[in-house]
């Protein structure tokens, strides 16, 4: 008989619970992870809101990490109780369309994401990891838990924003919306060389963080339009690319309304709020024809990636810890959802403990 | 006393004219060309409809050949006599737009552009060239005028919308609209190593065109939905990428459904006719998630891209001419004109020879 | 107790036999294949001298078409008795190299090409396909095994050669020897829209061949220094990319000397029979500073580039069949595999059948 | 009768002076600017030593800042009294090199670097500068002349020895020598991402730069084989990417060697020392197969890339000026030319003040 563990659940739309469940067995291919820390997404927020429609009682969570419990019959060159990141994408890289490299696409549209969607997420004491010999990361010993689980999906995500920019060193970019993954694609664009980085965001917490990780201006919607601002800021002239991580529609216009000719927008945003198609001003946008390009896409996984997100976490390159305002143990995780949900008392991203 | 010559000219919005006016002087980096053949673009068309300010009594037209007639100061490397071609798109190739190499935003948006938005185009007798270092293109002697002139903007338009596809040779692509910009991106597509061109036309002179021309398949709009006819086309799976070469919402909105995850739009129509803003459904568009990527551009210059056009030209690979539906003397260029504004006739490109 | 079946063995450097072995079992991730076609490759001819060093007993081949005999437990989409291919690299797909796009280097250096290195080749009845849902392609109906096979290396391998040179369309380019893999380049070069193929052979059979696959001229290097000959085609100025199929110093030299500034190398010779480096010679290299660059590469496998290369057989758009100059049945395959090594009777490619 | 100057030039292999010159007039699309500062570059040293056939006369030179002096007739957009930087390298951006992107390679190989080799350089009290609208960049008020300064070689030349190197983010890269160029190329590495820096450098003052500079690691190729090192740094694996900034066969072979599968080697050092060709070991390159990339380049100009690199001395993200070891009067110019060529004084780079 199989031992049980603790899962945080959806039960249907608008209602979530812990519930006990088996402790999975991996096929062939994959692995079981003992949890021992994760984040909680504002994805997952959507979700119970009936974002994507999940059948009752999937396990939530896609960012955790933890020690490898059990390895199936085909995964090598991994021990059991070994430190490992899983990222919240985990392609089977054999199909179609990870051949192509869109590994996010893995058999089609946004299918990279299997937690919740297709599979029991991991926020759970024990979570199965797909095509393991891909998806597991080991974790340095000098990066802590805490520190390494920002891998899994903000950091990656944030910096594939900065990536679908494609920055030249020195040219400048625009970030509208400073939560999690805003903030991500801040410390990327710092990293990956931007001149000037410019912060859209109106709360003095989420400001001060963009400005310690590398924003050089910050832009208050609040007080005035955004797009007249950044305009006023680089001399009329706009910025070379603009990142969208807020995910409305007048956020994106924006960002094609604040690039220059030749610039680039690149969306990290999730359009899932609001069911009005995205829409591109004429004007703003040449008639089709002034050089612009936009570029989409969803976090990438893969431990080739996450081991380079570790080295920069390792040499001190990046350090995403200050986004953790709360900590919560697995014990408190619909405290901490609900908290995460209202967004009170200024959470940016709650760390559950196991 | 300087030289008269007669060009074609825009009066005011809706009337056109031959007028006298006199062969214009080089300035230092300018050489002045004798017109010898030239193409009538629909964008004149627009222009005459007032879609572009321009002063009264500017002359129209963009895409002309000839014979260098006088150099600039400061301009070697040609001779007098000597046969050129002159890209639609005169970049100055200097500004800061030119160094990040979107020339065709020249100065800013579109700016490259510069016949008739901001100087006298090229259906006269004589014409500007602006830095003609770059500019000017000469002909080889086994290229006849009436094939040459169709570099200037149909196959360089075409083409880019084909490079913007960022095809990998066997990958499919559906082009919407056969018009001569269209039928060129179909040229270009197969030339560039498509493995499955799906062309939507229903006029069936453009259909027959664009098989000729390497279309696979034709889908006609006018028989059901071009979107389900290339999702049945492709076993449901869509296309790899998608040129919009009509200028309307609803193609533009067809390319972003008929591809893939991970595919591509590329614009190269003109959407200065329709004032709507272009929109982005939110499940094509995987909710800004699914890793399409969609570019647009504005008809590449400069000698080096026309020159390579002229090579395959010359080694017997394109040859746009089955496009001259129609022939005029530049003294028939109104009545041309017209035909070329009604779509009469089953007028695809006239020539106008000098 | 198993099946046997026949296989084509190296037994010792310089020996080869035709023996009885067991027909393989798949592990969950294979599969096995009922061999219906092969291609000899030079690569064994050099194995067979001493290249690599292989146990004794291993079988050689690694361009082989079939059905699917077996599938292993973990693989779905593909049926029994299916015709598919399989590239003569077959990746992991899941490993550090292969997550970072470099599948021919699967687990390190050369690491994707498995057959006869690191497992037996498929040269033989029954064959195993490791990573099976990425490594089996079905092959369309209307496309014949024997022309199929070209895709599982000569192809490949050719036009990663043109992929390598980063052609702009119009471009020129030098392909150095047209055995089957410069051939399969000049045809992919042609395929990709090159200006200007110039392929530098001197055996008639193979000259005439390139044209029949789209060289536009031919360069004998009997005739003089090819180098010469090239830049005199060129007026001087060289070719904008250079492709190295023969695999010895002085050719791949000659590609760095015809080459413009700003040119590429591609190199898909095999460098192995000859012990010296390869050189670069300080002038044409521009002593590092001429913006050249060199690529290299090894013919990358997986199914959704062995489908793009299957669509382009069936639009008709490729035909390397002419290629095959003999056909010999497998239990030939003896007589088939000398002539391969002596090159005579003007042999170009020998077909096997099952 | 025009005034004169005094400029620093070759009088004949070996020998050095400073001379009377006369100020020098604009052409139409020229600019004379005054100078204000300068570096001294090894390349001039090496000028002296006969590596470059320069008539006698000629004034060295071509790292240099001042304000605008007077104006050609064609140029517009800047002011007499503007303080300027002009890079290194001068392209026309209007031959077919140029418009191909190689603007290094104006009119041909190494073409763009004009100053000594086909002009007088800017080591004199006036210089020229040619294509004034494109080579003519303002510098911010709050960038002191001798920060400027250092863009015009020293930065673009390392940054574009990481651009060469194609890193992904937090990948690991070698850096061959650390002078003022290999110097540069690790804050560009630093700058743009890097996860690991590694950099080859024997002596003490120059690898505490090196660490001021973003290198993680030293390897001081006097304590054994720096290859040995390097692959014993990376746990046998190697790195991502190797920059050559030394300019001798046996670094450039190291760069091959110590780079994994699908690495890439950037070439930024100058190979005219040492008349042999540079090698490619067979094993470390694959045989030519491993998906190695070689890249090559000379340090580019022009005001849009200039005016990032000044733009990220603005914000405080890049800071040369600790390589400025020592400063000197233009009067003592011929004192400072001889310590760079000694290397004496643990000199790096000699500002030169006027």
């Amino acid at each position: 008989m199989s031992e049980s563990m603790r899962a945080f659940v959806i039960e249907e739309v608008g209602r979530t619970a812990v519930v006990d469940k088996p402790i999975p067995e991996p096929g062939p291919e994959e692995a079981i992870v003992r949890t021992t820390a994760a984040l909680i997404c504002t994805s997952d927020v959507h979700t119970v809101k009936g974002a994507l429609p999940v059948p009752g009682g999937r396990t939530l969570g896609h960012e955790s990490v933890g020690v490898v419990h059990r390895l199936g019959s085909a995964v090598t060159g991994f021990t059991e109780g070994q430190r490992v990141l899983v990222g919240a994408v985990t392609p089977c890289y054999r199909c179609t369309y990870c051949q192509r490299g869109f590994t996010s696409q893995c058999g089609g549209a946004l299918g990279g994401y299997k937690y919740t969607t297709q599979m029991d997420g991991n926020m759970a004491e024990y979570f199965v990891v797909p095509a393991a010999a891909a998806n597991l990361t080991p974790i340095p010993d000098d990066v802590p838990d805490a520190k390494a689980v920002y891998a899994c999906d903000m950091l990656s995500t944030g910096f594939m924003g900065v990536e679908h920019s494609y920055l030249q060193f020195g040219e400048t970019v625009a970030i509208f919306a400073q939560g999690p993954v805003g903030l991500s694609a801040t410390i990327g664009a710092h990293l990956m060389g931007a001149g000037q980085v410019i912060a859209v965001e109106s709360r003095p917490e989420r400001q001060a963080l963009a400005k310690q990780f590398g924003a050089d201006l910050i832009v208050d919607f609040t007080q005035g339009d955004p797009v007249e601002q950044i305009m006023d800021l680089t001399d009329g002239v706009g910025v070379d690319a603009a990142i969208e991580a807020f995910g409305f529609p007048q956020t994106f216009e924006a960002c094609v309304r604040v690039t220059k000719a030749g610039g680039r927008v690149s969306n990290i945003g999730y359009h899932g709020e609001n069911p009005n198609p995205l829409q591109l001003p004429l004007d703003a946008f040449g008639l089709g024809m002034n050089d612009k390009a936009i570029h989409t896409g969803l976090c990438p996984g893969g431990s080739e990636r996450m081991a380079r997100l570790l080295r920069l976490m390792q040499s001190g390159r990046v350090d995403p810890t200050p986004m953790t305002t709360h900590t919560f143990g697995f014990d408190e995780i619909e405290l901490a959802f609900d908290l995460m949900t209202t967004k009170q008392d200024n959470i940016i991203k709650p760390l559950i403990t196991f």
